[in-house]
């Protein structure tokens, strides 16, 4: 393989099949002018290499990815499954989503199969098959994608419906069981059989039934794409991922359970683009090797019309950030602007009648400075001791039970993460229920509602008791996996290991409650109010009584405490009875004594290092400026500008969309 | 019947068929710590008392009133129909609302089933002949309520659909008269038999379908209730109600022909809740018994997340007022928060967790005071010469046709009943069409759009006649029962019974229009003008001609009269053209020569007096601050404090939230 | 005929058959009290006309005509399609709108019928034969209406579905075809049959299905009409239209050709008044003889309730704009108010109780004035030199395609207008994508997206040619008709023929680009901004090369060109890149040399003539105040007032909704 073959990777979603073959040609020159060595091709295009029932014809992919092999453009092949051919889902109509009403989605857009449907999986394997016998071993295709943006997308049908009763009974056995799980003897609801079980609808659904119904559609899909790769693995050695935004009311851990690699699409524009930084986190961490950004707007979005247009630089920079962070690709939608249909307003790298644009020049730069890079990028990555808790566990019982007044678990999470990770430029790890916990000795987990599943009660216990320091609440612990609230207490444990009794709680933070810190400081908290007071565990577990942070001055808590420290074996639990804004989150940092760089909030800050044990490690961050506005960063040493090759130390200035690649010296 | 038994009496709604039969002795020990003496059962749980079809089993609910009846608990019966099992709907289909599209309503909330389904009907008879049976002579049951909340839930299964065509038929007699009545030969919709009409569905529907559709099912409500009422009869002497929120589009007075006791719920919260007067003084005036406050909110509301915490003291003022307006129960939903399901988020008197809350200390408060005030509660009412309609008639009109531009009956009759009850501090009855207008001196009849049905018509100028003050418009008059205005003249009989003839109508208050009182002071109005000129009809009917006391100054209407005063029989009529705004209603008291207390507009004033032939009648006031903030009250006499033994006289200030319940001395 | 039926008409929707038959002739008295001379009768009266299938019955409505001819009223006569009676919709199930779900509309308001229904057809033709042979020769008849306000209501029936097909087959004759030009390769949503394609649903729907479905609909409505043309022509002379908003999402140069009169309907209120000139400056221009405004309000709308009055002098104003652009009819909906039924609400000449108010004052004097001025108005028209685009065939495109981001082709396109019309005073027709633009000196085609059908292309080429000045662009010449992209340029022929390359294409207007005038002013623009350079064509088809007008200043297309002139053959053609904003636009009026009137803004000035070669020649201006302020016009030389006799000449004054009728002297 040659050089252009290797990450760090850069190029675009490719439709050739749109256009005439002898377009390829032009195509790919401009890619290799514009600084483009990769093309994600294939994703919808089952049309092409099935036109008719069982009759396949991968001839024009065969010449596509032949014509791009032989000018060193790599290749990311994808399964068309969410474009079944019209013949296909015409013929066998129950391929279609139902609705509740009982009719079925029409054919004229994409994802609207089923995700349980017999016949769609059995058609989804033959030309997946087809395909991995055709292309599995071509060296050029670096890797596989299955499918494209899987999302919850629930269908009705009577498969569905009975599936979904069976993993009702698989999870609680009796229908008895599940009754009492979610508290159905209240208004008569409950069922005398799983047969008896509807999905909910539009109306007043019952929270415990709409996670769970979520939850199994996420389990269909993860289904739906693990035998497409159990497939491709027969037939391929390269990786094999799915384009997702993880925000997508999946199981993303799930979906990348049997899966090899992250893919990644964002489409935020200047308002919110430097927030991606939580996903980046996110994805970063959840499988060893490097994600891949597959999917990001290069000057506008659109469907039916273009949408405003990014500003200069931003794509520039927003396009940095997938290398930063910890990536090894970077693809934008897409190659060259659609003429028709339903996304024809949406930029490209080229516009429709194949002219590049004001916003290809961003790219042809980037082309040239990830070059540069590229073995500053291949030989560091980024590695932390300190991660928060981003929970789909959480997100799906909070989805349908919020239980805080108008508290939005995300939205609530991204902005205790960005006071951590922007404005106290504290490099983390985002982590998701299952993540493994062990090597990280600080975690952040607000607002995690549940500690149940894949055993993260235990393994958090564990872990503190093994030295780490675990901040936790609000809103934390507070219902099981059912979305029941515990009983006896406000909280599964947390009453019992913090050595603490929560008397009151506010759910809700219209009526701002006075709070000062330990040391006499101003506190001020958020979303909801819970108040404690102490209570003597010294001595269980290793443990001492818990310690007042925060407490309330005045009003109906006034003397309880807001937040606790309690020693808990070799570590130590932060108990947080209210969401911190931005000002407290920096005094807990610099409470836990967290070491990070000085920036403006406006720089992002990655940390990146070589393995510890190599000869030739090399060290150092990349900051971009991310919010279009002039910031700056205070270097802690000196540094060599990896893409001027410029010597910096000091506070150095960053105007609007800038990147500085800086190596350690 | 001990003294917790009697009023007034403060409790919750409470379903511990949703816990452990061991809960409810600590929930009871609580009950009691707390000051409450009634709780309200039974409510939804039908699923527990009839488990499978046509297996009844009480016993849980048996040991549960004889524990509460053991500690002095009074309790309120309920019967379950708003919430069958899912056996039960389930095997019959029937019972379930249909919707236009024929899809029948899920099970999986609440209010689901047919209010006509003859089959429903028959399972809501057995399960309360078999309360009835069971409970029915209970001491400790001190009333018993009917299904939950009705409300207008229309449903298009055959068999309503057969019933309103036959509803119709009654009404109608020919379908000739219906086509005739609502102008059917306009765009052709002219029904050749009861048998076409279809009800009304999303679209352009006709305004006198629509309401008579909504009528009908009103009908339907009050039929399905009593049935009920009518066993219950049978069995018990307890009264018999069925708690409401009267502003559900029902006729409330139909509602309560054949129950016996008013039975309320409101949820306002501090941006509204001093609103509730004017619904506590419409229920107050239904019947001679005092009514109940069966639900309202403790701390907060809340469905699948709590909603915004009510200021401190809120729930102590807002429950006083039920008392103070002339009822004799506070009861709060709930008592113990509920752990998991459609409303876990619902605030309550206890946690979840069974825990006492800053909001509990506010009905203990409550709970003592209302014991010291239980004399004077019980031995003083609420008994007034002033009322102002509120029709259910007229409400069910203008739902379908406003009429006038942005017209929204509801929210400007409540625009005049505060000027009047809050600005000018006048105690009234709001009546409703139907109700009895002898004993009042003065009505006030805003907004009355019709006076046909309930003959009250002729009523009133009966009323009139005998010396009634009827001060009468604008919108008042105007159509038939059908939605129908009158062809020959823009009201039924006001034209003639005014003396007046009404030249121009404006149906909006877009153009301001420049008016004069009497007495040459400026004058506003709003909604619409009407413009009108006196037309003499001296030594009719003991008139004399009407005499102007507003008249345009100026623009279209410059010497049209928009409000007029005439004499007739021993009364007079005063009929406004206009919506007075605030001042032109307190320039309208000062002209009756309304005798009122003076207080801020904040300080709400209830007078309560013994029976007039009482030896030991008790006399006094009161007054609640309801909008949190400072307010005053000037006292006519000397009184005591009913609470602190406190004698009071002059002006006295009261903070947000203070109650005094003062007796003249 | 005498005096009265001649034009100026002014008159009213009148539904005789709701009322009395007595009551006919006090409204014709009412309607000579007003200077009424004209009502439009039989419009929704399906059910009086054959109360019973097959039993038509006239008699009522040849005493209603009889009545009207006797005293001199004039009338229209009104088939009652929209409306069909209840026993048909009934019986014959098949004539209602079908949903996409299968259902179909209920019967209970209007215009729910299915449009290609072969039984509703049928019926249709029967009621117009009956009613064309009752009336056809009655001289008092002095035109005919088609049904009612046609508009967009798209039926998924069977019937409806099937001809769909069959209308793209004739289009596309083969589904390759249609495949190929729609871009069904993208997504595998190639058809393969046309037996295949499905309606747009609620869904994301490809958009040249969606044109294409609403194109099908239109036509469908065209046939619809030219049935009932066909049958009206046979039988009477007089002229036949349907009274439709054009804007009505239909074809209307389509839905015209075979009828013979345009019959408008308008209710805009004081805050779009004025731009209704739009809609007259388009419908004159359809046909050779005057138009007829059919219906506009009087003092208010409504439907179940009044909305806001008009302003004072409001309705006297909005009615001489009917005559002063071109017409010869001013109608009100409605004669009298509607007592009940769905537009009980809605504002009439006299109320439902047969009362004029303060609005009947303004239709007298506006009866007086058109009287004084019939002569003139008789005897005088307009017609111009210039011409603007205002394209069906770009608004079907542009509706499911907006291509720029949030561009309403309407909203710009008559901010255009009113840079032109209304802050130049520059008189102009705005004429449709057939229309034949021989005879115009200068035609404005911005946002014309596509100059595909009725031979446009090759018509303004050839206009050119002879020495038109045409002004054209932004978003002009972009996509064929079948909503697609060229993929050689980003235009058809724009490069080509203007001797311009387009660099770049910045689909949105949020980054603002500055630009100047070729003379070196500022410029500035919206919508979208395309940048060229120009390419040399000397000599070619008689061009010179482009010139630039507007270049880009600074930013990504500094130096690039946003607007240039090109000589082409005897015309020349000026290419717009970006929107102007009304200063552009003033500053394009003055290179043109175009000659205008000089007034304020919200003074609409009307030039009109009689024919040149006429000897006794009329020509004058009637000048209207339409936005409720205070305004001016500069007279340019001696006028008589046709309504005062007054002479005026220089600046004159005109106060809110002032109308001058000017006699150039």
């Amino acid at each position: 393989m040659d050089k252009n073959r290797k990450p760090p990777y850069l190029g675009a979603a490719y439709y050739p099949e749109l256009w005439d073959i002898s377009c390829v040609d032009r195509d790919i020159q401009l890619m290799k002018e514009t600084g483009c060595n990769i093309a994600r091709i294939g994703e919808f295009a089952w049309g092409t290499m099935e036109p008719k029932e069982g009759e396949y014809d991968l001839s024009f992919f065969r010449k596509v990815v032949d014509k791009l092999a032989e000018e060193n453009i790599a290749v990311i092949m994808c399964t068309p499954s969410a474009t079944p051919p019209q013949w296909l889902t015409d013929k066998y109509e129950e391929t279609r989503i139902m609705y509740p009403s009982g009719m079925r989605q029409v054919h004229g857009a994409r994802r609207h199969t089923c995700p349980n449907s017999p016949v769609m999986r059995g058609f989804n394997r033959k030309i997946v098959t087809k395909m991995a016998e055709e292309f599995g071993k071509d060296k050029s295709i670096v890797g596989w994608q299955i499918d494209n943006e899987l999302h919850l997308t629930n269908c009705h049908c009577p498969i569905c419906r009975k599936k979904f009763r069976k993993w009702l009974e698989e999870k609680y056995q009796t229908v008895e069981n599940l009754n009492k799980s979610w508290g159905m003897d209240r208004w008569s609801l409950s069922y005398d059989s799983f047969d008896k079980i509807i999905p909910p609808d539009a109306g007043w659904n019952h929270p415990s039934l709409s996670s769970a119904w979520d939850r199994f559609t996420s389990d269909s899909f993860v289904e739906f794409s693990d035998e497409q790769a159990e497939i491709l693995h027969k037939y391929t050695d390269a990786p094999v991922g799915t384009d997702m935004m993880p925000y997508a009311d999946f199981s993303y851990y799930d979906t990348m359970k049997k899966l090899d690699i992250v893919q990644f699409n964002h489409y935020d524009d200047e308002s919110g683009m430097y927030k991606i930084t939580f996903w980046l986190d996110y994805i970063r961490a959840i499988k060893d090797r490097p994600y891949w950004v597959t999917e990001t707007q290069i000057g506008w979005n659109g469907s039916f019309n273009s949408t405003k247009c990014r500003p200069i630089n931003f794509c520039y920079a927003n396009s940095w950030l997938s290398y930063a962070a910890g990536g090894e690709a970077n693809m934008y939608w897409l190659w060259r602007a659609h003429p028709n249909g339903h996304e024809l307003g949406h930029g490209a790298v080229i516009t429709s009648s194949g002219r590049k644009t004001f916003k290809t020049k961003e790219v042809e730069r980037l082309g040239e400075e990830i070059q540069k890079a590229a073995d500053f990028l291949n030989n560091t990555a980024v590695k932390l001791e300190v991660a928060l808790h981003y929970s789909y566990v959480a997100s799906n019982i909070f989805k349908y039970a919020p239980i805080a007044d108008d508290f939005k678990y995300l939205d609530s999470l991204k902005d205790f993460y960005l006071s951590l990770a922007h404005n106290n430029h504290i490099n983390m790890d985002v982590i998701d229920h299952p993540h493994n916990v062990d090597g990280y000795k600080y975690i952040f987990s607000p607002f995690l509602c549940t500690l149940d599943k894949y055993s993260l009660r235990e393994r958090m216990i564990e872990w503190v008791k093994n030295g780490g320091t675990w901040i936790v609440g609000p809103l934390s612990d507070i219902v099981d996996e059912h979305t029941t609230k515990y009983t006896d207490a406000p909280f599964g444990i947390l009453e019992e290991i913090c050595g603490i009794y929560c008397d009151e709680q506010m759910p809700s933070a219209n009526l701002p409650q006075d709070m000062t810190w330990y040391d006499g400081s101003a506190a001020s908290g958020g979303i909801c109010y819970d108040a404690f007071h102490i209570v003597n565990i010294v001595g269980k577990i290793g443990a001492n009584s818990a310690k007042p942070l925060i407490i309330y001055a005045d009003g109906p808590f006034k003397g309880l405490c807001a937040a606790t420290e309690t020693k808990y074996g070799g570590g130590r639990i932060i108990l947080l009875g209210t969401a911190l804004k931005s000002d407290g989150i920096s005094k807990l940092v610099s409470y836990l004594k967290l070491d990070a760089m000085k920036a403006s909030e406006n720089v992002y800050v990655v940390n990146r290092a070589g393995e510890t044990d190599s000869p030739d490690r090399q060290q150092g961050i990349i900051a971009l400026e991310l919010r279009g506005k002039d910031g700056y960063l205070e270097l802690d040493g000196e540094y060599s500008d990896v893409i001027s090759s410029e010597k910096l130390s000091g506070k150095i200035e960053l105007a609007a969309y800038t990147v500085k690649v800086l190596k350690k010296i």
